[in-house]
């Protein structure tokens, strides 16, 4: 642990400001009876419930069943069914005793939650249960409410649930979603950096958050993919190659974004140690083994093959590297060579020129993941790339994205690349799609064409307010804004 | 409300007194992998575990079923399975989340404990759960600790039992069982008051529990079977025909006791009343039906006729007043004619002169409760009440006593008839048959030859430390001890 940096993170903790939120009841439920509290809109916070009893003197506890629901679909979820292999402890619902009524139940945990659902398990044959109020006390360290952007009606709607997703995972970190895991994940925080950037301007959680990885890193310098903050500050016991690289893109984008020199100067030498650290997964020039590249994130698909992507999001970062280098007159001529070398190497080996695409694995598996982070890493020149992702469309059988965070890349990439316009499709497209579904925050998962996929063997433990989804605020922001 | 009385209850209220119990751990669990921890001993408290993880840091919240069992044959009890009438609520089990590790899990509701078991619902694949120890912190308002009596080994182990019994249900009132109802009620109170002015000697909590009793009978006069004190004092919304008659004898034995005429002078109208309120359930000088009777307890059993048991039950209770009366010089005659008169039409409408039994209903059904009841209330001599008891220990289709509060009014009847050594032997084979089966406190039910039986439709929620079992103590005492 390098308590200098530790220490750095902690001086710009932020305090959290609460929200107060009531939705009357009145309900009077028998044994087996449910009731539903509506809360128009997602909150992140501590719940409590406001319970009586009707009849006789209450004679034995109640019993009650309080399931904390982000959206409408979950309500009828049977999460009993849940199997999957992470753990149902994420499961957001708490069985609980009333033991003296009336009371005031205060539920100690933090919950992700729109719609309250209590069903009542068990009272006695001479009482029944009044629900008089449920009230939220939801907290953020966003700083304030920003005015949605735009004129067109479904860009602002977008916009406005991109910024609420973005303000519920402002906690003391910039957590990947306030359901689960509730912590900092490197993948995340850079795209909330950016969307922060253009927003809540919040940039001290930035820096609170670059520290947090920076301090947590090991004596090698691995950066772990995300950071343990309860009890104490600690790394996860792994890394993601791209999550990794993708330190020295977070770096540069906030170096650009404040001017901070001397967080730049303290990290500098961590972000060059990740270049380092990935080029042992290298044989030669080229990603050639899956095994030996370890864990590289790029999209929640189980089928995507990672090798070509890779070796994409290290000469991404490797460019991005050398341009936080020459802000401070650095020399970067050895990363110059090493990104002409990778750069060469990956389309010889991964660009099927029949196909105009970029293809990765021993099946030369065709995925948007694939070819978008060759047009991020700008192997080719935007002309090229705008074919790329043309051809790209054209193939069907291409292996798409499945999350938000895959999505996000792939806007980038057709703005980058010259199509804004697609680009702002996109965005309507799927962001929207979720909006059409009632989201009033963007989700962890959202594909269109299997609406029931889940990597985690069940949907129940899906999220449905996720960091990585919050970025449609910094595209209509940074680039379709009206001047 | 009589706030007069209410508050003469409050000054009396006791104070608690702590002790600490700790089983130390060690195991390391896995998903759905089972610990359970022993304290030797039935105690009343609070319970904290001391968690922490192996493996990985904890990555998801841990979810752990804690089950609470005053007995070994409990840990094994499916308790999903209970479908009972009574609550669910009172199933001695919690559901919790460990959100951060390690952690101490305090519980904030009581238990009436031995064994807590803890079944582990879920980790992560990345953890493993430790548990390091396991505390109770242990409550009563039984003053000190005290000495077994006797000489003979089975009866000092039940004489052991039976105080601890009475110790766990002393708390701000005398309770009926600390995990079920953990409430004051009237018949349980009397054999508690007796049993502690041969061994606690906390006066002051009878004295307590007789004014919540008056304090939250009805302007009728109507004394409440049990009394809440939680949020607030408040009487239950029904009066039992013996148990509100049995606050005489309570009263009576509590000023036989303490010579406290404040207390006696200041409830005694109410005892009077008794007899009064009670009267309306007669046709004549006759109990005649059972629907005018409304609830007579007696005993635990489905299938006993209340119906001359009660009457019974009221000429004990009279003649108690009477006596009490006199202790305050008030003329009784009207009483004692009542009582001649009412007796006389037992003999005729209920003795079956064959049989030489008293039988109840129109199936003309022969109990133990019916009988011991017409012994205790001494219509016939000691010589006869004698071979009343001699006579249906013969008759082995006699409805048997259920619970260990019958049970108390057996062994009663038989010393009061000179069969001393009976009562003591039954004390020997009925709670010592509970000790024989590992009792540490004795039981609210227990019925040898169907130790199954259940008037809840499910032993899940039996209560295995009953206040109306703890009467051994005053037996062997009052009447057993060695001089």
């Amino acid at each position: 642990m390098n308590f200098d940096f530790l220490k750095k993170a902690e001086e710009v903790k932020p305090k959290l400001t609460a929200g107060f939120h009531t939705v009357t009841g009145g309900q009077i439920l028998s044994e087996k009876e449910t009731a539903v509290y509506d809360f128009r809109t997602h909150l992140v916070g501590y719940p409590k419930i406001y319970f009586s009893s009707i009849g006789a003197h209450y004679d034995a506890p109640a019993l009650i069943k309080g399931r904390f629901c982000e959206t409408a679909q979950e309500l009828d979820e049977d999460t009993s069914l849940y199997n999957g292999w992470i753990s149902k402890g994420w499961l957001q619902e708490e069985i609980i005793h009333l033991d003296e009524l009336p009371c005031v139940y205060e539920f100690k945990r933090r919950y992700a939650v729109r719609y309250i659902k209590v069903e009542v398990i068990a009272t006695s044959p001479k009482y029944k249960l009044k629900i008089d109020k449920v009230k939220i006390k939801s907290v953020t360290s966003a700083p304030e409410q920003i005015a949605v952007c735009g004129k067109d009606k479904r860009e602002k709607t977008i916009d406005k649930v991109a910024l609420k997703t973005l303000s519920e995972c402002m906690q003391y970190e910039f957590e990947d979603g306030p359901k689960r895991d509730m912590r900092l994940w490197l993948g995340d925080l850079r795209l909330q950096a950016l969307t922060n950037y253009q927003t809540y301007r919040h940039n001290d959680l930035v820096k609170r958050c670059l520290y947090l990885f920076a301090a947590t890193a090991d004596d090698e310098g691995n950066i772990s993919q995300c950071v343990f903050t309860k009890p104490e500050v600690a790394p996860d016991d792994a890394s993601m190659f791209d999550y990794s690289l993708l330190f020295i893109s977070t770096l540069y984008d906030y170096f650009k974004e404040t001017g901070d020199k001397q967080t730049a100067t303290d990290l500098l030498p961590l972000a060059e140690k990740q270049i380092e650290i990935a080029r042992e997964r290298f044989n030669g020039d080229e990603i050639e083994d899956c095994a030996r590249l370890g864990w590289c994130f790029l999209d929640w698909s189980l089928e995507l093959n990672k090798q070509a992507g890779a070796q994409a999001v290290y000469i991404y970062a490797e460019k991005t590297l050398i341009k936080l280098l020459k802000e401070f007159n650095i020399d970067t001529s050895d990363y110059e060579n090493d990104v002409a070398l990778k750069s060469a190497k990956a389309i010889e080996s991964f660009y099927d020129k029949e196909r105009g695409l970029f293809v990765s694995g021993k099946q030369r598996q065709i995925s948007y993941a694939t070819n978008v982070w060759y047009v991020l890493a700008e192997v080719f020149n935007a002309k090229e790339n705008s074919s790329i992702l043309n051809r790209l469309k054209e193939y069907k059988d291409a292996v798409k994205p499945v999350t938000p965070y895959m999505m996000h890349h792939y806007v980038q990439a057709l703005i980058n690349s010259g199509n804004a316009c697609d680009g702002r499709k996109v965005i309507s497209n799927y962001w929207g799609g979720m909006v059409d579904r009632g989201a009033d925050t963007f989700w962890e998962l959202f594909n269109p064409d299997n609406p029931d996929e889940s990597p985690y063997g069940g949907k129940a433990v899906h999220s449905y307010c996720h960091a990585w989804s919050c970025s449609p605020s910094y595209f209509l922001r940074k680039y379709f804004a009206e001047k």
